[in-house]
C-alpha cells in the first residue's frame, strides 16, 4: 500500500533481482521497442545477494519528473526511461477508461521522483540495467496500482529487464508482432522447483566493459553472418532442450547447453566486425578449469556462462559447491590482504585431493579473481513494507547522495 | 637433375614455402583423404625468409624408407607420410604403364632416405607441416621424375600443404568428388601480380599451440553448429569477393575480408565444444591496434590474420610498412637485451606523430611480441642446384643430427 506523508507525498519502495541468461539474448530486430532476434532464458538470482532497490515518490507539489541512480541525479529524458514512464501511464489511463476506479488514488498529472540503487557495482557486467529497469517498472506499477503485462514495459527499458520481472526460470519469448505485444517474459518454473541449484559469480575485474551491449549487439546484427543463423536455426531447438532439462532437473544437460550457448554468444561477438571481445585470459582460464574439473569426474558438475564482460557465472549443484570453490581458490589464490574472497551464501570448507589438483593441472594465477559471490535462484520483484527503507526522504529527495 | 654419387645413391634437394590463408580452411569432410568442408585461399610467403628444405636420397642399397625431421629420426610409418609416398609411387607406376620410359632412372623398389628441416621454429603456429609436406612431395616428384597433380598428393600429407605447391595467391578448391581428385590447389595470381604487398609475422609466443589443428577441426566439425553454416553459406561468396580484390589489387577489400575471415574462423573455434582458444590477450591487443590504426586513417591500411596459435600475420602495402612496424614497436616495446626484433626484409625507420600514438591510445605492453619477420609473397617449391646443400651426406645419412 503506498504510504502518504504529511506533505502529501506518496512513496513506494520495491526491490528487483538480477538474472543471468543460460540462452543468451544478442541482437535486436527493433531498436526502439527492443524486440530481440531470438528468444532467451535466464535464472533469476536471489535478492539476498544481488538486487536493485527503487523508491518512487509522487506528489502534486513536484514540479518535474526526476531520477537519481546510485546517489547521482541522472537525465530523466533518456529515451528508454521515458518509454517506461509513458507506457506505465498509458496502462493506468487504459485501466481508468475501462471503468476501474480502484486505482485512482493518484493523479496521472502528478510528477514522480525516482531513486534507485544497486547493492553491487554497476557496469561490472552484472546486468545492473536489467534489475534496475525491472525495479523501476515494478515500483511504478505498485505506486499507480496497475497490473498487466509489465514485462513488456520493462523490456523497453532494457531488453533483459523483462526477465527480472519473475523469479526462478524465466523465458523471454521473442514474439512475432511488430508492436512487440507478444515479446514478453514468462516463468518456466519457480525458484522452488530446483532448490539444489547454486550460482557462483566469479568477479574477474570491475573495470567498465569495453563495448556496451547496446552498441555491441547492434554491430553484430549489422555485420555477423553467423548471428542470423544462430537466431533462425540454432536457438529454437536449444530452447526446447533447455526447458526440458530444467523441468527434469537434469543438470548435466542444463550445464552443457548453458556452456555451449555462452560460447556461441561470444563466437558471434568475435564474428562481428570489428570484433568484440568480452572474455579475457582469466575468463578463458576459468573455462579451461571448468572443463578439466568436469572431465576429471566424467560428468558435467559445473557450468560457466559469461555476459558482456569477463566475469564468470558458475551454475552447479549444492553438493559440489564447497569443492569447486576450493578448486577456484587453489587455482586463483586470492590477494591475502584484500577483503573477504567469498561473499553471499556460506560455503563449507573441504580439502582438495592431490589427484584432483593434478588432474586439473593448471598453473595457479594469483589475484586473477577478485572475489566470489555465492547465491541461488530467488523470487521476482518484491515490495518493501518497512517505510524506514525508502531511499527518498520526507522532502522527496534522496536521503543519501554523492 | 638427380645427382648420383659413387655409392649409387641418387640425391635431390628442394625447398618449399609457407603459406598463410586469408580464407581459412577449418574442418574436413573426409579425414583420411583430407577433404575440406570449404575452399580456402592463401598467400605464399617468400622462401628468403621462411622455408622448408628436404633432401631425398634413393638407393638400391637402402634397406628401408627412413625420415629425419629437423635432425631427429621420425617414424616413417606415420599414416600421412605413407599416403604421400604411396601416392607418388602410384603416379610413377601409372606414368610407366602409360609407356613413358623417360623417367625410369630409378627403380620403384628402391628405398628412400628423407631429411627435412625448417629455417623457423616448428609448431610456432607458422604452418610448418604445410611447407614440410609440400617440400616432401615436390622433392620426391623431382627425384622420380613425375609431374601431374602433385597438390592432391601434398594435401594428403597436410591439407594446407597443397597450397604451398604454388607461389603467389593460391586457391584450394574443396572439390566435390568422393575420391578427392578435384580437391586441388590452383594459382589465382603469381607473386609478381601484387609486388607492393608486404607481410609481417608478429611472433607472440613460441609455446606449442594448446590444441593441434587436426584434433581441433575434428571437434569443430562434430560440435559447432556455426561451422556448417560458414562452409555452406558464407565462404563461397567471400571467396569470389576475395579473388576479385586480389585481381584488382584492392587492398581495402582484401584486408577487410582477411580480417573478417580470421575472426570467423576463431568464432567457430569458440563455438566448438569444449571451446578452442588460439588467440590470447596479446593477440587481441594486436587486433585492437590494427583497428585503431585503420580507424585513424579512415581506411584499411593493415589487416591481421591468425591461424591455430597466438601469432599475428599482418598484410599491408609497402608504403605503410615502416610506420606500422614503428607503431608495433611503440605499443609492444621489445626486450632491450633480446635478439634482433625485426628479421627479414629491411624496414626503413620513421618517427611517429604524437597524434597517431594518441589516437591509438593503448597502454604499451612490454615484451608482448618476441620478434617480427618482414617478408612478401614468393614463388612455389624450388630445386636446389648446389649439391653442397644436400641435407644427407654421401652415406645417405643426415649431415647434422641432434
Amino acid at each position: 500500500m503506498p504510504e502518504k506523508t504529511a506533505r502529501d507525498i506518496t512513496f513506494v519502495t520495491c526491490t528487483a533481482p538480477v538474472n543471468i541468461a543460460v540462452i543468451k539474448y544478442w541482437g535486436k530486430r527493433d531498436n526502439d521497442l527492443i524486440l530481440p532476434v531470438n528468444s532467451s532464458l535466464s535464472v533469476t538470482l536471489h535478492q539476498d545477494q544481488l538486487k536493485s532497490t527503487t523508491t518512487v515518490a509522487c506528489s502534486a507539489h513536484f514540479k518535474e519528473d526526476r531520477i537519481w541512480l546510485n546517489g547521482k541525479e541522472e537525465n530523466i529524458n533518456q529515451p528508454r526511461l521515458q518509454s517506461c514512464l509513458k507506457e506505465i501511464r498509458r496502462l493506468v489511463r487504459k485501466r481508468r477508461s475501462d471503468g476501474d476506479t480502484s486505482t485512482d488514488v493518484l493523479s496521472l498529472s502528478h510528477k514522480v521522483h525516482i531513486c534507485s540503487e544497486n547493492n553491487f557495482p554497476t557496469a561490472a557486467g552484472l546486468a545492473s540495467s536489467a534489475a534496475g529497469y525491472a525495479c523501476l517498472v515494478y515500483t511504478l506499477s505498485r505506486l499507480l496500482g496497475v497490473e498487466g503485462e509489465l514485462s513488456a514495459i520493462a523490456r523497453q527499458g532494457s531488453g533483459s529487464a523483462c526477465r527480472s520481472m519473475y523469479g526462478g526460470f524465466v523465458q523471454w519469448h521473442m514474439g512475432m508482432q511488430a508492436d512487440g505485444k507478444d515479446s514478453v517474459a514468462e516463468q518456466v518454473e519457480p525458484e522452488s522447483h530446483w532448490p539444489e541449484l547454486r550460482i557462483l559469480i566469479l568477479v574477474v575485474s570491475a573495470e567498465r566493459k569495453p563495448v556496451g551491449s547496446t552498441a555491441g549487439m547492434q554491430t553484430s546484427v549489422e555485420t555477423s553472418s553467423l548471428l542470423k543463423h544462430r537466431a533462425q536455426a540454432v536457438v529454437s531447438t536449444r530452447m526446447d532442450e533447455m526447458i526440458l532439462a530444467i523441468r527434469q532437473r537434469d543438470f548435466s544437460t542444463f550445464g552443457e547447453l548453458t556452456m555451449r550457448d555462452s560460447n556461441q554468444f561470444h563466437a558471434i561477438c568475435l564474428d562481428t566486425y570489428p570484433p568484440i571481445f568480452y572474455l579475457n585470459d582469466v575468463s578463458r582460464r576459468i573455462i579451461s578449469l571448468v572443463h578439466r574439473y568436469n572431465h576429471h569426474y566424467r560428468e558435467t558438475r559445473v557450468a560457466y556462462t559469461f555476459d558482456a564482460g569477463p566475469n564468470a557465472v558458475i551454475y552447479t549443484l549444492q553438493q559440489h559447491v564447497s569443492e569447486f570453490v576450493q578448486v577456484v581458490t587453489h587455482f586463483f589464490p586470492p590477494e591475502t590482504n584484500g577483503g573477504e574472497f567469498l561473499k553471499g551464501l556460506p560455503v563449507g570448507s573441504v580439502s582438495l585431493s592431490d589427484e584432483l589438483t593434478r588432474a586439473i593441472g593448471l598453473e595457479p594465477l594469483p589475484k586473477g579473481i577478485s572475489y566470489i559471490i555465492s547465491t541461488k535462484s530467488g523470487p521476482g520483484p518484491q515490495t518493501v513494507e518497512d517505510t524506514s527503507l525508502h531511499l527518498l526522504g520526507p522532502d522527496g529527495l534522496p536521503k543519501t547522495s554523492t
